[in-house]
């Protein structure tokens, strides 16, 4: 985490959300789960709320999304925000004439009277200066390959919303280990809720999760076994969350014999399953490119759909939290 | 029309709206024609419905459209909808990272909590497959050469709009008879209203409507003249419905001699119009590009400009039906 | 000033802005500034107006903004206006299928059903044939390089809000005055407010003020010093409006041993302003791209930066007095 910014502490209002490393209490998680269950009946009850009325909300997005772009305008828009939804940043904005990102989010704030802006931008650092810069809060909806932290929250929803907790669990990480954001950012959520933890990191030997993470997280009680064998350690899995293997690693390490060992070896369909327990669920970041068999989608485990609707509930909760506090 | 989807049998809450086959019954066009006028009163007294509010539309655009994306845009606000509106779906959206249309229809519900999917997309199936997959409707605003269902149904409505009736019509229709989705569809609808039409078909001779749609008319009573030469019938027509003759089919198939001696043919200006009623109306799906002169908007027998606010009416009284049924 | 387009006399209801020399009285800039101090009370209590519900405004961009177009869009918004906000024309509209402006402008009232459009595009002439033939009024968001007439007046309002007079001033024009759109357009409206303006017009010699403009304020009494030495009437100077000097220009007239003098005799930091008076107030249209040193950014003299909340509200004050008049 950047020395710019500190730890929630129990209070979200007029602050910034650009990294899961600003949430260190299981009280701050509680916090936003219970807005996100109150989220959740506005919706469902299909009333939208005024609680946002009068406040304006500006979504600055530089990359193609549509899961992410979609959640954030609708959680704007269910709460009765005004919306400046701008996809396409790159394309139409004064980015194309060297504009900085210091100068963007101060322009959006100044041009609008926004309130709230979310971004997504291909820098690693792009979201935090724009934190930095900004007149008011920024939350990061995906910064280069290093922070998503609102998807780690609306994954760990999913879970308790499906398991009814977040401790006492046994997790297979499935994978890319070693590249994907996703994984990463909810095992140190995990950790946080619980650090009697039992991971299983399951992953082609050349897409291991990093060794000073998973050092740090044993140092911390997590139990954790790495292997590149699924069917070995399904069985005993609550949580099984997949994500793509990307050839393109393999041929980038001139590795391409071992892909050809493991493609198969971490595909998800109804046989693949067979020894799972039956109140295991499956879990996935989507979008899919045939990782997981569409044969899968009917099977009671699998919750990677309504994994997104939770993602429109708990951005709706951090709105809320961040532009008006706990009242 | 798909085994997945029936007739609506004047029924058309939740249903999705992809083919025109689906519309059987006068009494369905009827109770269409019924609520948009109910719209059209909304839209002119300036007074936005609340009819939708808590209610979600999310327009999925995979290709250019100024005038069906506006349209179904401006249609869900007047009634009070929240919108969810993305243009550029191919560059923006995940179907850049190869995303199937299967798994965007049911994202962006998940993600937004959409009642409704309005959805333009290049492939001539992709609607159907969209509306087998998706948890709620699906309009179809356009899918490749094949449909685009509520183009005629605002075609239709601006016939009696403007003449008064649906039946009892001697129809032209000119140009591209060939590869235009939009008379065809037309023409389905004209047939279901009155079984006494007169249809003249004027085109050049490569671009003739197909054999199969004009014997199925003529065994169901309609007659038709299919002729080139358009002052021959010009003279008798109540309705002259336009569309755009393109090069390129002629050069496709090495043809180019017989376009020179059509290409003006087909061109509508004042003069062009001499012989025609002085009740006619004049049509055109737009856009065009030079097929009819300017000069021919401030005739009072042009309709193609007011024709696209019926689709404004029309597209408000389908949104209606769909989601909140005959109540 | 078009032919088509005269003088507001007062009265804006109706009528498109397209220019800036549709601005003749003193008393037309009072009224819109005193309707843009009720438009900030709105914006700053965060209490969104229903003076245009049941209006609907269309907005359509064929280039890249992102300063005017979410400050349209806001503003709108902010007054309860239904928006279908169209970025990116000339990628998405029919536009790419060779539809003139001509018919773009008259589709959109159509099936949207707008009361105004706001339209940016690269051609000069644009704005003007949109005006021409929308049946609703246009307003100009910026046409190829002759007109920016919002940009102009938001200018403008930021001087009185900051100085408190938009009289009795001495104001420096700072870099491309050649090819700059914005210092020829807020000069025209100085000049309206007071015929007793002393300009310095600060550029380097190849991309002086046009000689004909010089020669008529010159007539019309206001005093202006031509100079490419900053230092030399920066002592003097009441307002610093500061724009880019393009190495573009230079290199086109094969003139770079020009460009290494004076590349650095137009950057503004610190230390360039030494000599600067401390009310004296500095503004820039942005985006920059280093001609004003962040370090400058804290500096009580600078308002490029609350500039551009002068044009959200202006910007609503031209739409209400546009769709309401003064009513």
């Amino acid at each position: 985490m950047s020395n710019t910014f500190k730890p929630f502490n129990n209070n979200f209002k007029g602050k910034s959300f650009i990294s899961i490393d600003q949430l260190t209490k299981v009280s701050e998680i509680e916090k936003i789960f219970k807005v996100a269950r109150q989220m959740e009946k506005i919706v469902l009850k299909k009333k939208p709320s005024n609680l946002l009325n009068g406040y304006c909300v500006a979504e600055l997005f530089y990359q193609p999304s549509t899961r992410t772009f979609t959640s954030f305008l609708a959680a704007a828009e269910w709460l009765g925000a005004l919306t400046i939804p701008i996809h396409g940043m790159s394309s139409y904005s004064s980015a194309v004439k060297g504009e900085t990102i210091e100068d963007t989010v101060r322009t959006i704030y100044q041009t609008t009277a926004a309130d709230l802006i979310v971004m997504r931008h291909p820098d690693n650092d792009s979201t935090e200066i724009a934190a930095k810069y900004s007149y008011v809060p920024v939350i990061s909806a995906g910064a280069g390959t290093k922070e998503h932290p609102t998807q780690a929250i609306l994954d760990l929803y999913t879970i308790e919303k499906e398991l009814g907790r977040t401790n006492n669990l046994k997790v297979i990480f499935l994978g890319d280990l070693k590249y994907g954001r996703t994984i990463k950012s909810l095992g140190k959520l995990l950790v946080l809720m619980d650090k009697k933890l039992q991971l299983y990191l399951v992953s082609p030997k050349i897409l291991k999760m990093p060794e000073d993470l998973v050092k740090t997280w044993r140092s911390q009680g997590v139990k954790i076994v790495e292997t590149d064998n699924l069917q070995e350690v399904l069985p005993e899995a609550d949580v099984l969350y997949a994500t793509r293997v990307q050839k393109e690693w393999f041929e980038k390490e001139g590795k391409l014999d071992q892909y050809e060992k493991v493609k198969h070896a971490f595909d998800i369909n109804l046989n693949t399953l067979k020894k799972a327990k039956k109140k295991m669920i499956i879990m996935h970041p989507l979008p899919r490119v045939g990782e997981i068999a569409y044969e899968v989608d009917n099977d009671p485990r699998a919750v990677y759909l309504p994994q997104m609707r939770a993602g429109l509930y708990t951005r709706m909760a951090l709105m809320k939290l961040i532009l008006l506090g706990d009242k």
